[in-house]
């Protein structure tokens, strides 16, 4: 579709009296770079990028989309893995990154105010002098940005224990699709109303634009303690993660990677561990130097009863980075062994971890493709990546009717199909796996609420009730299931 | 008003389809202990009040009074502090206390599936044989009920360290107002979707009607310690609560009691508080033997460095149920001291306690009212008791009027008009202080969104902007503050 050459002139002259000519980006060569985010497989080119540098420019932005019509995506760092800041071809890119100064740091409060462009790092190494940290830590933390985090209520390897970043955050502001800025939450616990700060934390750019964070700082602890353990079975360790937590403990993480990933990430990493285990797992603990040995008792205990053949416990923090290089290496390592390989990104409650595991060597098995297990096992969080060869004919669509299967399965059991990722682009067909008719209808009644006219990251997140119904109907008029239809349970 | 006796007679004939005739009671005599919570200053009888005993019922109930445009008030153990059950003269309440089944007991996941009429304490008393127990608890705890928990986002002395009902629950099965019934939340960390589980919590019974709840369980700490230490001035108490947190250390629980208070709660529950102090923390530690020692010895150095005249560690079950004795019985104890009090609900960012306190001293010698302290100090939670003697012409004028004054210092250092009461009917004027026009508009979008006929809990916890704009306005014109009005910062 040719967008009307008039409609997009009038934009960039409104877009020129908004903004300095560097933030206007046109150009075909400009505007490549943000044809896509961390899910490359989809790619589109927007009409233009703007890259405001204060919050009124920013709310003229909007402002003026909605008065032409003009869809509006709103873009972090980029490194979103569900296509959440996919563009449209007859939209804008908003990109937040230059919007990128810490505000405040309050050590009394423990607080700071940031602006959405900052990097999730940078927050931690702000208030490190002050014995501080940013507790959520997605593996992308180098380069991901705060905004985009609460489009997406981003996790990481510590929200086990220090929660998501819905539980990391006091306050928002916010740009509406009127252009208005409206703050959201106060530096308390609780709020009168309705929960908006929750309601907007995740909703993937979908209900307006966030300009200003006020995230909490946790103290950092005394001690860290990182225990690996191995095990002769996979099914063993997934107990052991159940008989960890309810034993009381909460480990500041719990990690879990099976055989193919374990050979794949010491091939790579060197991070010393052992690879003819089915399974390993990494135990990070956390606290003052008596709790975290009485908690390392505890754990080795527990470990030991449920068949561990080993346990290394590294104390120096150079043996526990070389420990966790290995785990945060698991996917560009993956990708050495394998041509191709598609990450999912599911969560199930933790007591079926087991049969989870089970049922993914089966579909391994009938589909006749290679996995990798890789999970955030404390709170249920798997990654299977699922090897294929993009080149033979026919293990793509192998590989992602193998993917659908297992977010069907975590749906079955209890889960849900995105435990950080989010949903964007991807998997926008699983919703309908994932929830009834009546749930979904409140998503959009929420998103008319917000933006009646369905400018703000349209297509994304939640799908049409026709699409759903479409979707369901071809799986059974055809009697069998095939991309991109999700099996109903 | 007189009710259409026609249009009663039909609503009634219709329940008595749907409901045995001892589930609906239309009696004088029957609705008058329905005709308000724990506000009991506000009354008003409804029409008829209908008692569930399965989720069906309320499910036909509902659509009943949807389709014949009746307000449906719904209702737990009616121990709500800010009038939020509330009756319609035109409505009726849809009392939930039957359904009262502890539905299941998850051991290997940490969850209970429990209907929305079991009590709070219940579920800790029947999950107690595992070691476990459900964290969030309110004072009422022994009466209140997990549906009215949900509905006001009830907090207690431990969510400081354990959260409130929103950081406690998993998933809850909701009634919508087309009497539709849909599971909100999974049994996993993170969902997929906006976050309808932490909307609908503390949505005071205006979005739907929770027919089911799943809570998440906590292991029991080891070993409970508390603390009580006096201080010769107020002020530097606080500075000790916002120490404390500083360094760390979440205690289980964090209490303040300022002179009055202590004087009052001791006179009434002999706790063994120093009756001289000007005021006392009581501090809680939780966690393994070893922990709660490291953790204590920590509290008592900064309490010490803070001026603490005095420290005192209740180490058995019955010294420390005495300590909490005291604290528990506080407002009784104040109610012997005054003809009346008023009880207000505010929150603070824990830094502003001490200026907080200074200004509602200053306030009590402007209106020539005493006042006692009581706060959830850990996490700014202020419960000031205004002592008044509403026998004494103007006096409960003067004391509504301080309390609004409290709730407007609340909302401009940072804070909030409630912690864990919730709006209700009582501070729905405050609610003009606390949010701008264009979130309140939110507000009004999403009650739409779930309820467009404005059936479910009508007139409660969210002013219309045209009486916000009255309140205002009305401020403007005489040019002084009388109430109902407030302050604007």
């Amino acid at each position: 579709m040719q967008f009307d050459p008039d409609l997009k002139a009038r934009l960039l002259f409104q877009f020129n009296e908004i903004l300095p000519a560097e933030c206007i980006l046109t150009a075909e060569e400009d505007l490549r770079p943000y044809e896509c985010d961390g899910l490359t497989a989809y790619r589109r080119v927007p009409l233009a990028v703007v890259l405001p540098v204060t919050t009124e420019q920013v709310q003229q932005v909007v402002q003026t989309c909605a008065r032409m019509n003009i869809p509006v995506v709103a873009r972090g760092a980029g490194t979103g893995l569900s296509g959440g800041a996919l563009p449209e071809e007859n939209g804008i890119i908003l990109g937040l990154s230059r919007l990128n100064k810490i505000l405040e740091v309050d050590t009394d409060n423990l607080i700071a105010r940031v602006q959405p462009g900052v990097r999730n790092l940078a927050i931690s190494q702000a208030v490190d002098k002050h014995g501080l940290f940013y507790a959520p830590d997605p593996s992308s933390q180098i380069a991901c940005s705060i905004g985009g985090n609460v489009a997406e209520n981003s996790g990481g390897v510590h929200c086990l224990k220090y929660g998501l970043t819905v539980h990391n955050i006091q306050q928002i502001r916010l740009v509406t699709i009127d252009g208005e800025l409206v703050t959201i939450g106060t530096e308390t616990l609780d709020n009168p109303g309705y929960d908006l700060l929750a309601l907007l934390t995740g909703s993937e750019g979908m209900l307006g634009i966030v300009v200003e964070v006020t995230v909490k700082l946790t103290v950092k602890p005394q001690t860290v303690q990182v225990l690996m353990a191995d095990f002769p079975e996979v099914v063993a360790a997934g107990e052991a993660v159940a008989a960890i937590i309810s034993s009381g403990i909460i480990p500041a993480g719990l990690e879990m990677m099976d055989n193919p990933a374990i050979r794949a990430a010491e091939a790579f990493a060197k991070a010393g561990y052992p690879v003819d285990a089915a399974a390993i797992l990494l135990c990070e603990l956390d606290g003052t130097e008596t709790e975290v040995a009485e908690q390392a008792a505890s754990v080795s205990a527990i470990l030991q009863r449920y068949g561990a053949s080993n346990i290394h416990t590294a104390t120096t923090a150079s043996e526990r980075a070389k420990l966790w290089a290995g785990r945060k290496s698991a996917f560009p390592a993956v990708g050495r062994i394998s041509p191709d390989y598609y990450c999912m990104d599911g969560t199930i409650p933790r007591k079926h971890l087991a049969h989870v595991l089970q049922k993914i060597n089966d579909f391994s098995e009938q589909y006749g493709l290679r996995v990798a297990n890789v999970f955030h096992a404390g709170d249920g969080n798997l990654h299977p990546l699922i090897l294929y060869d993009a080149n033979r004919p026919g293990e793509l669509e192998k590989a992602e009717q193998f993917g659908a299967d297992i977010l069907a399965l975590c749906v079955k059991v209890g889960g849900s199909i995105t435990g950080e990722h989010g949903v964007g682009h991807e998997k926008i067909d699983s919703m309908c796996v994932q929830f009834t008719e009546p749930a979904l209808e409140m998503f959009h009644a929420i998103k008319r609420a917000f933006d009646p006219a369905e400018l703000l990251n349209p297509g994304k997140a939640v799908p049409t009730l026709h699409r759903c119904a479409e979707l369901g109907a071809m799986h059974v008029h055809r009697g069998q299931l095939s991309h991109p239809e999700l099996p109903r349970f």
